[in-house]
């Protein structure tokens, strides 16, 4: 049995399978984490180990990244309920809306204002290949196009050649 | 089996326990953590849950920390051996010498060349309490006073309040 689970640990894939047949939760399981270890993924992890495998539906790490539609919520509210005492950042995994039902723009408003993109673009590469981009944007308070601007920066990654067409809610996936 | 398993994993103090009665190595934990979980110590963290530990000889947690006298070796072959592909930093615990037999200033001469401090010493607090100093140190190549400098920086992480004295050998631990 020993030897088994030595097994089941060789790598952070066998992790998950390991954790699927537990009955340990993802949550107690980055509860036992030894001191030190912070979850501070670099750009082509978030991309290539959490985006690619959300959109595609694949069973995922345990890692800190929740499911929120942020623009459906208040963002000092969001902020309450997620933000970990000691981290800087949080992670959520969001829908995209469109802003026009025949246009490609997405919406950028929330409950108590709007985001607004800040800087280029940029590309991220994973051997040599584009596998995603990483959108800087900024969050103003109040109603487009008169609201103030807060320290808030929110970083978009997505994942570049999309499969095929998914349902209209479910367009892209956004960090 | 599962059950207890799960009562294991409960908090990272089990997770040495679980560890220890596994035959599951401490490399092969770290292998097995989820994409994005980085040693990012907070100090703290280096402080309180490592340092410590270590001087006083308790079990301690997986980490990417080595056992390494850096003064012993040329610094070119410890970041062969021992830098991580990916990351910035290595950390180390090493033991300090002194630099005369009747004196207290410690030994910072290398196989090929010597630390030297630089900026001010600062103090970290843990829960209001002064616990340690963080001195940061700046690598010389070549024979004190001329040695060329370098672009490789220490940060020597010391305890306060020392337990009883120790042998000289071990009279004081370094990341």
């Amino acid at each position: 049995m020993e030897n088994q689970l030595s097994m089941q640990f060789d790598s952070s894939n066998d992790l998950i399978h390991y954790l699927n047949s537990s009955k340990l939760s993802h949550d107690e399981y980055l509860k036992s984490l030894p001191p030190g270890f912070h979850f501070r993924p670099t750009e082509k992890e978030l991309i290539v180990d959490y985006l690619m495998k959300k959109i595609k539906n694949e069973k995922m790490y345990p890692s800190p990244i929740k499911d929120v539609d942020i623009y459906k919520f208040n963002l000092e509210n969001i902020a309450d309920v997620y933000k970990v005492e000691g981290e800087r950042e949080m992670y959520f995994f969001t829908p995209r809306d469109k802003k026009y039902k025949n246009g490609q723009r997405p919406k950028r408003t929330t409950i108590d204002g709007y985001w607004k993109p800040t800087g280029a673009d940029k590309t991220i590469l994973h051997n040599g290949e584009a596998v995603g981009c990483d959108k800087s944007l900024v969050f103003y308070k109040g109603k487009p196009p008169c609201g103030v601007k807060t320290s808030w920066l929110m970083h978009e990654f997505r994942v570049n050649n999309l499969p095929p067409r998914q349902r209209t809610h479910e367009d892209d996936m956004r960090i």
